[in-house]
This record gives C-alpha cells, sequence and structure tokens, in this order.
C-alpha cells in the first residue's frame, strides 16, 4: 500500500503517449497493491479511447518485485483473456508496439483499464453471491487459456513458512500455535487431494478485490497470485475471504450459502470437489495463516504498513478443521 | 503519503451522501498528503455537480493530524474565497447543512473539488512564469479574506528546531551543518524585517502542490501551511522551491527571472519587499532545512517514507546568504 517510485509528471506523460489512449491530464499515485506502485491516470483527447462519457481513465502499474517479469505474460494474458469472454476484469491496454507491457529504466509497466466500484467490507448474502457466480465465471472462461503457472504459495510453501518462522516465533504470536500449524500441516500433507479438477484460479479474491457497484461484480481484480491449481481449492479461500468477520470469530452462513449458491448457478461443483471443501478450506486458511505469521514476524510493529493479524485466520482453519463444521460445504 | 485511515466502501458511500453530489462509483486512496488520507472519489447521477463531461469528481480528505480543527474554517474558507475570485484553486463542498466539513467518527473531513493536471518535476521557464503569476492572484485575492492564522514554521519555530536537532545532531547529518544554522539563524533573528506588507500566503508552494497542463496552472493546491505572514516570503518560498535542482546544486537564473516577472505581471513588488528578497530567500531556505533536518534526524533510515535530504536546502541557503547572488533578485 504505497507508491514507492515516484515519477515525474514528465516522465509519466511520456508513458502514456507510448499508448493511443490520448494525452494526460491527471495521474494520482493511489494506495494499492501490496508491492507495485499503481496511479489513477486520466487523458483526454482520444475519442476511442474514451468511454463516451468524460476523461478515459486508466491505472498505470508499475512492477517493482514479487511477479517477476516471466510471469507478465500470464497475468496480462489472462486478463485480455477473461475480458474478451464477458468476465468483469480490467483489459490491459497495449501499446502502440502491441506489446501489453513496457519497460521503464529496467522496470515493468502496464496500462490497466479502469473500472468503476467500490470494494465492500461488510458483504451482504446478494453481493456474495455475485461473487461466487463472478468467480465461477472465471473458472468456466479460463478453461481454454494456454497459459500455465504454478502455484508459489501451496502445500510446500506454507511447510516452509512454518519452517521460517519457528515454533518459538509462532509461540510469539500465540502461545497455541505451534502445535496448531504443526498439527493441521501434517494433516494436510497427509490429506491433501490430488485428483480434482484443476483450472486457472485467482487464488486472493478477498473483498478488496472486487470492486461492486451495489450487488453488482463491476471488476475482479489483483491477479498476481493467479496460478493453475485445484479448481475448488479458489472456492475455498474465496469462502475463507468472504464468510467470517474480519477477525475470524463470526462464520456467517447466510454469507456462506449465498456464496456457494452463487458459484454453482454458474459451475457445478463435483461430488468429489464438495467432500473436499473442508480440507481445501483448512489449506485456504493455512496458506493466509503462514504468510501472515511470517509477515507480523517480519514487520517491525512501528512500521508505516498495517501488520494483518495471523489468528483471524488461525480462528478460521480451528472453524475448518471442526468436523462439525464440515456441513457448511454439504 | 500514505492513506491512514481504512474506511469500507459502506462507510464511504455515507459520508458521501451526506454533501448532494451523486452516489459513489469509485473511491481510490491516493497517496497524497503528509500527514492527512485522502481518496479519489467519483459520483454520478447529480447532473449538476458533474461537469457535463463525464462522472464528477472529488478529493475527500480527512485530517489525521497536524491541521487543528480550529484552523479548518481558515482552510477551507479561504479556498472558496481564492475560488470565488478566480483563482486556481479547488472548492470546497458544502455538505447538505451547507458546512464545510463534517466529522467521522472523531476526525474531520471535507470533499474538495477536483482538478485536472499534473505537478511537473522539471519546470520550464513558461511554467514558472505561469506559477509566479498564480501566486500573485492568490496574494491580490486574499487581501479582503478576513481569516486570520499565525505562521507556525516562522524564526521563532526554526530556532526552537535547530534546538531539538542539537549541534551534535547537526553534524551527524553534515560536519559543517552545526556552524551554518548557528550563523545563519543568529543574522536571521537580527535582520528579519518587520515592516512589510502583510497577506495570507501559501508557504509551501512548492511544484508538488501546483497541478499544470502544458503551461497552464490549472489548481494550487494543499493550503494546509496557508497562514498570515510577510507578502515577499511567499515569493522567497516559492523561488527555492522552484529555481533549483533536487539536490539544491544547480541554480536556474532563467527559471527564477521568468517567477519573478509572473509574479509581478499581476502584482508589483515594491522597492522595499524587492530590497527584503535575499534576506527573506535566507529565511525560506532555513525553515525548510530545518524541518528537513529535524524530519531526517527522527525517521529512521528504513522507514517506509523517503526522507528529504536537509542539504538541499542547506546549499539554497549557502546560495542566497552568499552577497554576490544578490542580484539575482534586483
Amino acid at each position: 500500500m504505497a507508491v514507492y517510485t515516484q515519477l515525474g509528471a514528465e516522465t509519466l506523460a511520456a508513458i502514456i503517449a507510448e499508448f493511443n489512449v490520448g494525452t494526460l491530464v491527471s495521474a494520482k499515485g493511489i494506495a494499492e497493491g501490496v508491492s507495485n506502485s499503481n496511479w489513477l491516470v486520466e487523458t483526454q483527447g482520444k475519442d476511442d479511447a474514451a468511454d463516451g462519457k468524460g476523461p478515459a481513465r486508466f491505472i498505470l502499474t508499475m512492477y517493482e518485485k514479487r511477479v517477476e517479469i516471466e510471469d507478465l505474460p500470464f497475468f496480462l494474458g489472462l486478463l485480455d483473456h477473461l475480458a474478451e469472454r464477458g468476465c468483469p476484469v480490467p483489459r490491459t491496454i497495449h501499446d502502440r508496439d502491441n506489446q501489453p507491457y513496457r519497460f521503464h529504466e529496467g522496470k515493468a509497466l502496464a496500462l490497466i483499464e479502469f473500472l468503476p466500484g467500490v470494494s465492500v467490507s461488510k458483504p451482504t448474502p446478494a453481493q456474495a453471491r455475485a461473487v461466487g457466480a463472478a468467480l465461477a465465471q472465471v473458472h468456466v472462461a479460463a478453461a481454454d487459456f494456454p497459459g500455465k503457472r504454478a502455484n508459489g504459495l501451496g502445500l510446500a510453501e506454507w511447510q516452509a513458512l512454518a519452517k521460517a518462522c519457528g515454533e518459538d516465533g509462532l509461540a510469539s504470536i500465540h502461545p497455541e500455535l505451534g502445535h496448531l500449524v504443526e498439527r493441521e500441516l501434517a494433516k494436510l500433507a497427509r490429506k491433501w487431494p490430488k485428483d480434482l479438477p484443476r483450472s486457472v484460479i485467482h487464488a486472493d479474491l478477498f473483498p478488496d478485490n472486487v470492486l461492486m457497484l451495489g450487488d453488482r461484480v463491476t471488476g475482479l481484480i489483483d491477479f498476481y497470485f493467479a496460478c493453475t491449481d485445484i479448481t475448488a481449492y479458489d472456492v475455498a479461500v474465496t469462502h475463507a475471504a468472504w464468510c467470517f468477520d474480519g477477525a475470524g470469530k463470526r462464520f456467517d452462513p447466510a454469507l456462506s450459502r449465498a456464496l456457494l449458491d452463487g458459484y454453482e448457478s454458474v459451475r457445478k461443483l463435483s461430488a468429489e470437489e464438495h467432500a473436499a471443501l473442508p480440507l481445501l478450506a483448512q489449506g485456504a486458511a493455512m496458506r493466509f495463516l503462514m504468510t501472515r505469521a511470517y509477515d507480523w514476524m517480519n514487520t517491525p510493529a512501528d512500521a508505516m504498513v498495517t501488520r494483518k493479524d495471523p489468528m483471524a485466520f488461525a480462528r478460521r482453519l480451528e472453524f475448518y478443521a471442526d468436523p462439525a463444521n464440515a456441513e457448511v460445504f454439504a
């Protein structure tokens, strides 16, 4: 949540001029993206780029780290593929040489369509239903996308992060956390499904990454964790992201029902997928528990970034691990 | 450069609904403002709020600190006063009760007109001329503004900041800095003018705080250091901000000439003001030297915020203190 690179107006104007979208008239650094710099830019003077209703607006993203250059064709090609098939995702604007990204002083940057909408923080069932349907739409539309990308935050990485945190480190967050992680990681390693349908998944579809107007999804954004993995795991991630309060203390069955119904209104889950969801949801909770625990231990308490509480996902993990709650996915 | 407060979409929508500007359709936290949270918001459905060309856009500012609530009527009233008189400053949007600011959970917030334009980083003489003229326009238009506000960063505060830094502290930035500050502060205390014309001044008109389209000033923004002080001191601050490279190593006489000519095309400086400019410019350089030195010493080198080099203004101070350079203002 920062702008890491300062670009002067003259530089921004020269960058925008490389795309066929008119002349730069405004650029505001926006506080989005965990490891990218982003600007909301406006242009004028290019009629076919505008929506007929005003200045044309775009998000200019500069990739600072984490996103490897070799993955950009996957991420940006996926957006174009999904947008062409009617998914509510932003198109990438290709430059005058029809390239989906460019370089500026060694850093890659892309110009991406601006979409209206706001990210809800207290979703309603109708909103959860719409998000479930949009996620399924992505899974269906991605079926013929040729790109592949391994999940960089799968079981092996959860294990590596747990090791990096160490039992003492986890215990410093909560006395019981080391035991919980050890026990649940062992179970996940033993039981993680091998034969479920796979596809491109978003893998991080929190409310922050969904733009909505009322009950309508206007944009799924931030595909920088997208990868090829178990399709139903994406349902589980989205479930963990949408169906609890932020602290993970209160599960909302109405949101859960609506999310799953919305998903299945577009793509039916098989019996095997249904049966696997409780375990996949434990994996989803583990994934965010481990990255948050690692970041928690490696971010000074007084840093300018807000640390996200790992325990919010430890609680989700315990919820999903409780056999009494398996009926949520029945 | 951050968004300090997270506001969910539902909260933002409720806040925007208190102004007569249509319905919220987009809100992006923007990386502007040193100590405020700012969002670029878009609304639709309110024809008379839109510019006829597209969605209506506004800057929503939440005041986190530094800006005292009791100063808001001054800052926001000044914007309205200047905008009414044709100065390129953003209007404040009053709420449905005609209040220029509201409260949300104990914090004040204001909705401010969005203005197009970008901040240049390498100004041309034509741009410097336009900025000089716009500054003079503000000084003239502010003449009948009834508000008063003391300068919270005047000579007494430079002295206090120097004391807080300590000679060792300043020496830790540069071996000669303590001596320079001591000598120049003594001179400023002895010679600071008492009888020059006073008015409302912007007091921080760096290129960052000016929006331009080509050579035209489309917006003077960030009036949160505005105060009542020596009018020509504002010319000196703007001179120090615009007529050097960022490091303060290279003075640009063409920018200087253009800035002063542009200013005097709207408001003539008196002989006394002309004569005082070299000393006022030393004061301006001291003001930014001291706040930067203090921030430098009190910001960890690895903090997420970029520390601004105090020496960039030590160099300007030395430039202005050299009698050979007084001719710049002749």
